[in-house]
């Protein structure tokens, strides 16, 4: 990790508990749409739509669109598959409901783990969320971040190689003075390919009990640690 | 202030005193390369070549480019002002001395005052500045800011119109749930003209002894305070 300045973090799975929070957000909503729906099943469902909106702006066929757009979209897409009908929800309460996604918790060594990691390295998020939902997730649990970097500053998402090159170049940074921090061997293998530097922290409970993928590092990355704390200790901090 | 809940900071002059950090920063440089130079009239001739190199991008002949690049084409520029060539000065030299944007001290109240906002508004910096340098400058000088905003997330420099529509966009917020405090008449009138909420806190030694600009507020300002804690105050907290 020689020459490393600054720490960028995938966020979603990687930083915070999307499922346990987008489910405990979703549970009193379902309770009066859609009485004995799962949250875990549903959180999982809005989240299946997650890359496949986004592979439109990723493919060209659709300009960039922040990722709350994304979601307020993919949550009205959703709800037929829970036996409710988008046109009988009020859109406030669907505009509330989106909120969740600036509503979660993260994982118990993150605020910890990041204000070590702080002392030395400039700290970001690089994840696909847009800057005011990464704002309002920071504020409300606490995570130190320097600055909020990620899709829509890049202006494209990962994995496409412009949302980790252009936030090297925001940085002043040669792509091997960045290293994405993630618990996805897929994002870590992209940012390697555009020169970053990558550490993997597994998050063997993002997708529940049963999770089947990203339990173990799928290549060499520069360094493996089993969370934040881990890092910063492997780091000397 | 109803239905404010965003503030957004110029930087140079509001929060920090850029004058005499860019004369700190400059004095050992000009002993080696320009005995007997004055530091606070180099530093004060570089911050002249400011709005002239923005007004390249603001009027469209030249495509948006940071600040960190004009700070040092100025640089290079206002060298013969002071008897140097700047083919004679070694080019890492210069790339250090542009840093000293980076490395500016607040005004004495800036952080504690700004603490205390953070309580209720999400505070971001919306200054011409660009992300690693406000970046750099947060760390540094302890600024607690929630996310970085401004000219480069923008892709416009103040005062245009853009800089301050896409700031309120990117914050999801309507112009008038944003507040822009600033110790300049000119910026605020701008942000004003957007719909943007408007707080006038005066620095009167910005520019040294003998300010002659920007000592009064020039319009009926939404509010007006010494200095940021007695905005914090004004407001409640």
């Amino acid at each position: 990790m020689d020459g490393v300045r600054a720490l960028v973090f995938d966020v979603f799975g990687t930083v915070v508990d999307w499922r346990s929070g987008v489910a405990r957000e979703a549970a009193p909503f379902l309770a009066r749409h859609a009485p004995g729906a799962d949250p875990h099943a549903f959180a999982d469902a809005w989240r299946r739509r997650y890359q496949p909106a986004m592979e439109e702006i990723r493919g060209g066929r659709r300009p960039f669109t922040r990722l709350d757009v994304l979601h307020r979209e993919n949550l009205e897409a959703v709800l037929p598959d829970f036996g409710m009908d988008a046109a009988r929800v009020p859109a406030g309460e669907l505009d509330a409901l989106n909120l969740a996604w600036h509503r979660l918790d993260s994982w118990p060594d993150a605020v910890a783990g990041l204000a070590r990691l702080r002392v030395r390295y400039i700290i970001a998020p690089l994840s696909n969320g847009n800057i005011i939902l990464m704002t309002n997730m920071a504020k409300r649990a606490g995570l130190p971040w320097d600055a909020i970097l990620g899709a829509e500053v890049a202006r494209a998402y990962k994995p496409s190689p412009e949302a980790y090159l252009r936030t090297a170049e925001v940085l002043a940074m040669q792509p091997g003075e960045v290293c994405l921090v993630a618990a996805h061997n897929g994002d870590l293998a992209a940012a390697r390919r555009c020169g970053l530097r990558t550490a993997f922290v597994p998050r063997p409970r993002e997708h529940g009990p049963g999770q089947d993928r990203d339990l173990e590092p799928e290549q060499d990355w520069d360094l493996v640690a089993d969370d934040f704390n881990a890092l910063a200790a492997r780091l000397g901090l």
